[in-house]
């Protein structure tokens, strides 16, 4: 899709204020008591959250106004067909076991694509007040007004690397030796950051971030703002991995090819 | 030691003038070009920062000069003996590997002894803009001028609790086990948060952090800020864990009881 300057500005319009609207709904609820309390009604640990819910119901609110064609695809309520070619990907909360437990790695993951990859994306993490945007021409986090250019860093070899990664938590038991044999190459591998991984790749600041099991919610924001950064983002066989699944981004081209290597021999997901 | 009014007042005050010193020290180099091309010139992965080394040797300064007859302890730059019976216990960057990677889950610690246990201590996130303090009358967390007291929650058993670590970076293979023992009970782990996930409890949103392998200066500031906040920090035996070594906090004294149980079945440390 041709997408002009007009469209650009109003797209990122859009995105800043659902970020902003989603943050006015977070933000009083992180931390809060009340949150402890709905959270223990639930079998099990259920990460869905008050917070997360209304967050989104706010945002879908707010582009029926702004982009009542564009479609919408929600992590907590679906998906809502559009009839401009234009899809708005959404998740309030990403990293909701962070939020109920007080850390700052989560993140609210706004993207807009028309049908595959993502044009543009923005992650959010209103409590330190950071905000990455990438695509439609744009490469920049934001703090306190203050606005900077993101950029990936150089990084050849896996030995150099930084890896974050939210295993050991998640993945079959394929996937985990697949992500313990670049981790085992790896310089340096932090785990439990979220969606804030991905945001340190496109500030230079980490280099490798592998995942498994995500969601297309979870992966276009970070996708967009990495590949605005000049970094690779592909499943663990170098496929678009928009629609989620498998995930391997690089801040070096590389280091994805490193370690692509390692992960494609992890055999296919049923 | 008996600490009036007066002395717990100027102990705060340079406690304060300290974590602000060395932010001043360490946040123009967070995130910063310059600490990559240092690090690289180490052999294998060297935590050990110029912004570490440089914000200790400010922090000794105001001491020398605000503080002249008490004892200092630092990570960077060793033991300096005292007069007075108070000893300065300083970790300048408590997370280098955080530090080094972009994320904000490093801390600045400072604590103040009387020759055994912290009287006081304070955790500071000056990217964040977070200040925890305890004891001495004290158990408050400031953030943008304002300031909220401290209290742990309750959770009274394993299978409620938010369970945070650096494992399965740190530890030996028995240490690791005994961590699994409890981590397979709890309701959710996280990992690799520093000593953020200390100042987690004090603010009543985790309920249990295991580490080993600590150091008296990683363990005092936490030790007293969760104390001060109502919770309990031993080793795994239940002794004094002010020294360093395996380090168990609970925010609630029930569940310290009931992960001790787990623990205290790890051989000692040779």
């Amino acid at each position: 899709m041709d997408v002009g300057a007009d469209l650009r500005e109003e797209l990122w319009a859009t995105a800043e204020a659902l970020a902003d609207i989603a943050a006015g709904v977070s933000l009083p609820l992180f931390r809060a008591p009340e949150l402890r309390a709905a959270n223990k009604a639930a079998r099990g640990f259920d990460p869905v959250t008050q917070a997360d819910r209304e967050a989104e119901a706010a945002m879908r609110a707010h582009l029926a106004r702004a982009r009542p064609r564009d479609g919408i695809l929600g992590e907590e309520l679906g998906v809502e067909p559009g009839e401009s070619g234009l899809t708005w990907v959404l998740d309030p909360i990403d990293g909701t076991r962070a939020f109920l437990s007080g850390a700052t790695t989560w993140g609210t993951l706004i993207a807009v694509n028309a049908g595959q990859a993502p044009l543009m994306g923005l992650i959010d993490q209103p409590y330190v007040g950071e905000r990455f945007m990438g695509g439609l021409g744009r490469a920049a986090m934001r703090r306190g007004g203050v606005e900077r250019p993101l950029r990936t860093r150089p990084c050849a070899a896996l030995d150099e690397a930084i890896l974050y990664s939210t295993f050991p938590e998640i993945g079959t038991p394929e996937e985990r030796a697949g992500f313990e044999a670049v981790r085992d190459r790896a310089r340096l591998t932090r785990y439990g950051f979220d969606c804030y991984g991905y945001a340190l790749i496109a500030l230079g600041q980490v280099d490798l971030v592998i995942e498994a099991g995500l969601l297309a919610y979870d992966v276009q924001a970070p996708q967009a703002v990495i590949e605005a950064a000049g970094g690779v983002f592909t499943d663990w066989r170098g496929r678009p991995a928009h629609g989620g699944g498998r995930v391997l981004a690089a801040g070096d081209p590389r280091l994805h090819a490193a370690a692509l290597d390692l992960l494609a021999r992890v055999p296919e997901a049923v």
